[in-house]
């Protein structure tokens, strides 16, 4: 074991709680201390593998006494580089993936309670064993990402325009605070109010605040019937006034709105088999609408007619109830982020402005591109029913394109996120801070805001040891 | 005016701020000293109404500079004395009910940015006017209760089956912070996974961390169709699987369920002109189940198919689609509080369990009240879809129950609340803490939690000048 002398008598510490088998040192922690897209790598101590909330709490106490920090990390598939340690190396990395029992499912309270290790696959599977729907839909990470990491995260996805974000999906939580203690915040109510809500001071706080260690969720009926439509247009602008136009009629049935430009489809057409055009002639955008219910009834008509009656502007489209004819659609947006990394690096942005805005973002987005950058290519999509737009820039010559990236992701964000504040929008919809926004938010968030978030975080962690250099 | 002589100068001061037609002082504070229940009255230095937020800030400013304690107040609705003062008198009411614009309505990202002092009644017509809906609805007090109070408390109300509580209608807040700044949280995003989320930390406070003084909030497109069902039960254990039976087929289009016990019926009947028996057998409970839906389709239908299928125990039930049938058994429903008014004073329960419960915690109530207080009348109904139960307890007898009350609130409750503590539930499901339930909670909250609550409440308020002896 490749570790700091003083730090041995630390190490036996924490392996007699979580049991050798469960703790990781020296080279073995490697796995535990990069992220997925290889942007961030650092040092630990230790991986720990607690069982259960107990051994979390003694090891977050451990750390306390000995002044080191923890990081906290589930599926370790934090765009943000929110769950790898920091380089200097004194970091303990507190892995929950053994934390994974589903403690209950009230099925007549349309409520689960989990433990923070359990895979989003594994949520959704025991929720649908229930006869019972968990909507949070992450298509790139189901089967790794755990619903500690999603709700530390605020995790958004597929279903946020019907269910909302990760955070609206939470009827209460238990957490081991700062000091190790354990605030068991498990309640299943609909209603509670009974003090001052601080559930939603840990979701989304990426660690930084408390380790979330179970969580009771929100259960839904399933859905039994679907419809999908493809729609071609021309501008983004009339996306905009489409989708409150369906809304109002569809209302609630209403559960994806999602925009795909050109240029996203050609590379997923480039790069993923099976992949063809959705209509014979070539558009400058796509919208995927879904529309579902659970009650059993056709909804085809409803968005046809829906889509009809917005009149002349939309050039073409199709509908469908059939789910192969919708997956291969859904395949063109899914697999726009794999087709990417195919396609080689780009300048990424996860930005949100209000829906009615989204037109005028990527209008002067795409402005301030072209003219700064000629030839610059934009890949531009995402969830334009919650106004999150996945912005994208790279040059296409491969060895163009290294140098871009090197001498102007810089300057390409701040060009991006220039036009986000102009209309009132977030720099990070999605995906939080982690490290990779923490310098960048404090020019772009209101200093009282900050303040406030430093204060509550000195507040409850006043030693810094929660997830240090991440958020703030 | 009569008035501390030391606190002259800074009446002056708060006059030069608000304008003197703009502030009360004296024997004119009254009205605004005590609830509408005529359960709690105080004493202010005297009641100020600022006409915008910077004059909010100045207020705040003015009297932390002083000492002077503040009590945010709205439309004075409050049902455990949250929004009047105390009667040690060195206290201002800060009533924000000249803050009434509708700043601005955005139909297309389906929001509107109301400040604190419009009424829940001019914001549900804004959003009208705009062919939109807000869907908080609180029919007793509709045309004087006020946003501001409304989120300051996370009111509950008929809506919270389909659209959640008031914390869930709300994407920004402006808070006037307990320092006399402004906190702008006015954004208007689906997205926002930039930072703690503070907002969260204000809605519910009962403006004990801050003021409210404008929020932004979700719009929703209006229903068009309608369907409502009388449902006629022997035993709310029947509602608890009736309700999860039809979620399941309804889904989202189920927005109400409601129950009413037989004594709730009665006392209707007894004090409401208008209102009848909803069927010619008398029966112990009874359901008011609506569905809605934006889509134009009948769904009498999917209820009526929905209410056969649950089988044999559903001894009789009807369904429409008329308005006004619907209204009439509404009414049976809508009245119980003003019913009770009439026929005298009782102890009074708002409380929640998890929905699979309810009929646990009814049956175990009467019991327990049945057996210590034989003859007492029970009046039991509420968001049963919410588990939120308001149970009433009084004697039959006039002036048997002034003495019942007299001498047996403090055993009632508690009998009341540790059924409540063994079923996971709260002692305070929609109506707050305020003054009425402060020191109760102490007993049947964590005190972990309550030791997080006010280590908070230190950090934003460390002079615990916001509305002081409320909540905590």
């Amino acid at each position: 074991m490749q570790i700091p002398g003083m730090a041995t008598d630390i190490l036996y510490a924490a392996a007699a709680i979580v049991g050798g088998d469960a703790m990781l040192t020296g080279e073995f922690t490697a796995p535990y201390c990069a992220d997925k897209r290889g942007r961030y790598s650092g040092n630990a101590l230790a991986v720990v593998f607690p069982s259960d909330t107990q051994q979390v709490a003694k090891i977050v106490r451990l750390c306390v006494a000995n002044r080191i920090a923890i990081v906290p990390q589930g599926g370790n598939t934090s765009l943000c580089g929110g769950s790898v340690p920091l380089t200097e190396g004194r970091q303990i990395v507190l892995n929950l993936s053994r934390m994974k029992r589903i403690r209950t499912v009230d099925s007549v309270n349309y409520t689960m309670t989990v433990e923070a290790g359990c895979t989003l696959a594994n949520v959704r599977e025991a929720a649908e064993q229930n006869n019972r729907l968990f909507p949070l839909e992450l298509t790139a990470t189901l089967d790794y990402c755990e619903i500690g990491g999603n709700l530390s995260t605020n995790a958004g996805g597929n279903g946020v325009l019907r269910y909302g974000n990760a955070r609206d999906l939470v009827l209460g939580l238990e957490v081991v605070l700062p000091d190790g203690r354990i605030w068991n915040g498990l309640r299943s109510l609909r209603k509670d109010n009974s003090g001052y809500d601080l559930k939603h001071l840990f979701i989304g706080a990426e660690g930084t605040l408390g380790i979330i260690t179970a969580a009771v969720l929100k259960l839904f009926p399933r859905p039994q019937s679907s419809a999908t439509a493809c729609v071609a247009i021309t501008d983004p602008e009339i996306a905009v006034r489409l989708l409150a136009h369906i809304r109002a009629i569809c209302g609630d049935t209403l559960s994806a709105f999602e925009i795909i430009s050109r240029s996203s489809l050609d590379i997923v057409l480039r790069h993923i088999p099976g992949t063809t055009e959705p209509f014979a002639k070539r558009y400058d955008y796509y919208l995927l609408v879904q529309s579902n219910d659970v009650l059993q009834r056709p909804l085809d008509d409803a968005l046809r007619s829906a889509i009809q009656s917005f009149g002349a502007d939309i050039p073409e489209f199709a509908v469908t109830t059939d789910a192969d004819a919708a997956e291969n659609w859904w395949k063109l947006r899914k697999n726009i982020s794999d087709a990417q990394k195919r396609d080689g690096v780009s300048i990424k942005h996860d930005v949100s402005v209000p829906v009615s805005r989204v037109a005028e973002f990527i209008a002067c987005a795409d402005t301030a591109m072209h003219s700064a950058y000629p030839g610059v290519r934009i890949v531009a999509f995402g969830h334009m029913g919650d106004g999150n737009i996945h912005y994208n820039v790279s040059m296409p010559d491969a060895e163009q394109n290294k140098a871009f990236i090197a001498q102007q992701e810089g300057a390409v964000n701040r060009l991006v996120y220039q036009v986000v504040r102009e209309l009132g929008g977030s720099i990070s919809a999605e995906h939080g801070l982690g490290q990779l926004k923490r310098e960048t938010i404090r020019a772009y968030k209101d200093p009282l805001e900050l303040e406030l978030m430093r204060s509550i975080k000195q507040t409850l962690d006043p030693q810094g040891l929660m997830n240090p250099g991440k958020v703030l």
